[in-house]
């Protein structure tokens, strides 16, 4: 089966056992790994590495590592690394909940930051030194070129900072991933920065496959395992309610002349309020649309499939178990329409405004101002990360976070007097929208803004809460340009934490 | 005196007092006015608009407008029409204290955002429609072009966007800033956006002189009057330790590699301490250095005298008194080392990301996790607004934040358990400084950094204080990945509302 997928004589040559890799691995190594929500992560030597570390541990020898992602991974890396104790130090996503774990028990460092900025940072030589790749890859032709997996992420980054490479190479990704990737090697450092060539989200800049310098590759692991996601959250009447209200505004604005009649191109996250926005769109009056954006979610392959998506640009794949194993079934037809680059392409702001993009992300919690915390549950425990959110919220044409207005049953509510951490400031937050009703905060100043996200956006059962509190700030703020009084405005959170809601 | 400047034979019959012009603007309108920083803003026609409203509301009628310019401007606009209680609403910075004082008891609206998003926000419609333009310009061609005055800010936007514009021609203004503008007219609307063909601050990429459709100009008044700004303040023993420490770094980086021997573009505020950057970076040993940047302050004039600085390009100078009279009087040696740009190419994010410029901003607080806040004292009261610093510190290749440790003789200390209000979060602040240290925050957790800012940048008299809450916050905190105590976190801010300081 190898010589079929590893085209490469030299590179044949190295293929062994995950454990035989791992073993190439040394404490204290900084690696870069490939995998962005889920997909395209190596499965095999993460697992032998995490075998590896806890033989060490029980021999009482120290051993951990330094593990830079594209973003979230799968149970294989994140997981089984995180739970031999073996991860020092995190960056810039994760998802896993047993990292997630050890993180907000103060075992882990974890770094999180833009995802655009992830690989430019790493060339600066902020982040210090990365000692070994390990890549899933879905082939390798005969002149030594890798065919990219389900992700790109920081990939092409890793390949050519590292020292020594591993290679998963993936038999279970559909072959027919060649030819779908758009891997652009323009980037430099400035002063040597050029004007990125791309004006149109099915722009091809770059080239099909990565180059590889072949004497840096160290392993050459072979594997047929699927990517590991999260089974696919059907939309109920709350996510329904939201994308109605978001299908309503993009209606309006369409009509009121400031978005076109296709709109201008997608960006949403993955969960069961996009893809309610996404089974909205399928009926909606808007023609030949497109996403550029970090993930392509099953959604959007109904909506491509459905003739509403004309095409999808994004940096990985974030399908549920049965649109994955549908995708490899019919990969032929979706292969056209949907381009993968790396993240510092599909993420970069200066790609983003240009096309305009319209973002859409979720958030745990937004405060009256409009300033919205999508990372740090009550000011202090990590939910994921920032991710991508940053990159297309301040940049996009339209900056749209959308939330359910309670969590927990009713004990949490998605709006708070103050939020506890601020990932969002308020200028990068155009619209809020539960299913409550969707608030417009464009061009409103700060008390203009709580207004409008107290009586449209936030659930009832808190409403005369906020605002009693919006009240007294008024009356007993510092300043009254954003009132607030600091002895309550963190109170609901602190209630929560002791009471176990929020609720008086 | 009018015919040498007004060198347009329609726009030379137009010519009325500003009383007159005054009257040609209705109660309720909204009014895009030039000004950047205290230059080029108009100085006869809000006076004399101050007056009318003071007479209508002396006669018992209501009289407000809607004023939207490029940043802050003088006392013969923002403090004549804050006085006399004309402003309804304003954007998109502020820096006069009367408006400020409205504003903060909650009797003027006013909405802050990033300077680089006024245009193209006015341009989608966002805003609002635009009824008049007041722009001050420095001549009239004979073709009808306006040539620029001292700032550049959203002057294009505006003459576009207004029904009816009324100039201000300063003969106060040198004639030798004709040619020193670079007014880009190839910004659209996505999906038509395409790359800015800019890749060096020294490039020009527009005309000299603004576009203006003769028959929308309903007044041109003649005034001679010089811009008002601040006067010098002289770097103190404070500003030159942060500017030590900076030059301290920067030439680390170069020596690491990490920054070329002439850096990368500056970007760099005003007041006492990057004056007394600028002063240090004469002595420094970096050579051909440029300025990418919103202002030209004094120490940038005296860098280019001492042929350290190559040229910079922004879109307003902001002089001392003493040093605009000097730039007058030397124009011509100036005018080819210097380029005024509109806000939104010299503070846009694909021209910050690509020339990598560094970014150095002042702030109010930072936190112990390095989120800074630049605008909101005691979390509610705004000083002045984001302004550009958002615009830089995300997409510049360093992100710098520089402040005295303490304010207000010791009272207050800049580095807090939680920012009352965050216009920068800890991933767009790479380095935090104060005269007491630097702080490199690149690539460190939420934890690390804590160590690093409290041990770093926070002035002894505050450093047990925050040592105890990073302490207490690991021990009682909900999670541990960036710890906090909730009833303790703003408890500083209440402390100093209370009794005038932050000290216990």
């Amino acid at each position: 089966m190898s010589k079929h997928r590893n085209r490469h004589a030299g590179l044949a040559a190295k293929v062994m056992s995950a454990e035989e890799a791992a073993a190439l691995i040394d404490n204290g190594a900084t690696i870069g790994m490939s995998g962005f929500t889920g997909s395209g992560y190596p499965k095999a030597v993460p697992m032998a590495l995490a075998e590896r570390i806890e033989a060490e541990h029980s021999a009482g020898r120290p051993f951990k590592v330094k593990v830079w992602t594209g973003a979230s991974t799968g149970p294989e890396l994140d997981g089984a690394l995180a739970r031999a104790d073996g991860i020092e130090f995190r960056l810039p996503y994760n998802s896993d909940p047993i990292a997630r774990e050890r993180i907000n028990r103060g075992q882990m460092q974890y770094f999180d930051l833009h995802l655009s900025q992830v690989a430019p940072m790493a060339w600066m030589g902020f982040l210090g030194k990365l000692d070994t790749a390990v890549i899933e890859i879905s082939g390798i032709t005969e002149d030594g070129k890798l065919i990219p997996s389900s992700s790109v992420g920081n990939n092409k980054t890793w390949l050519e900072q590292a020292d020594k490479i591993i290679l998963e190479l993936n038999h279970w990704q559909s072959e027919a991933l060649d030819g779908m990737h758009d891997i652009y090697y323009g980037t430099a450092l400035p002063p040597n920065r050029v004007p990125i060539p791309l004006v149109k989200p099915d722009d091809r800049i770059g080239q099909t496959r990565f180059d590889v310098d072949p004497d840096k590759v160290v392993a050459v692991v072979e594997t047929d395992t699927p990517d590991r996601n999260a089974p696919f959250s059907p939309p109920d009447a709350v996510a329904e309610a939201i994308a109605g209200h978001i299908l309503d505004f993009l209606g309006n604005e369409v009509k009121q002349g400031r978005l076109p009649r296709g709109l201008l191109p997608l960006q949403s996250g993955v969960g069961n309020v996009p893809n309610a926005v996404m089974a909205g769109l399928i009926d909606a009056p808007f023609d030949q649309m497109t996403a550029f954006t970090e993930v392509i979610q099953d959604g959007m392959l109904d909506m491509i499939e459905a003739g509403k998506l004309h095409m999808a640009s994004a940096t990985a794949f974030s399908l549920s178990p049965e649109k994955a194993a549908y995708f490899n079934d019919n990969a032929q037809f979706f292969r056209d329409k949907l381009i993968l680059r790396p993240q510092e392409i599909s993420n970069h702001p200066e790609l983003v405004r240009r096309l305009g993009c319209i973002a859409m992300n979720g958030l745990i919690e937004a405060d009256i101002y409009g300033n919205v915390n999508s990372t740090h549950v009550m000011g202090s425990r990590i939910q994921n990360g920032i991710g991508g959110s940053g990159d297309f919220a301040r940049n996009g044409y339209v900056s749209i976070f959308m939330t359910p207005s309670t969590a927990k049953g009713g004990k949490i509510s998605a709006i708070v007097p103050m939020a506890a951490h601020v990932d969002h400031i308020a200028q990068d937050v155009q619209v809020i929208v539960t299913e409550q009703g969707l608030a417009d905060l464009r061009g409103l100043s700060p008390k203009q803004r709580a207004r409008a996200i107290i009586e449209t956006c936030a659930h009832p059962a808190y409403r005369d809460g906020l605002r009693a509190y919006f009240e007294r700030a008024q009356r007993d703020s510092y300043g009254n340009h954003a009132p607030n009084v600091l002895s309550e405005a963190l109170s609901w959170h602190r209630r929560f934490v002791e009471t176990g809601t929020m609720k008086e």
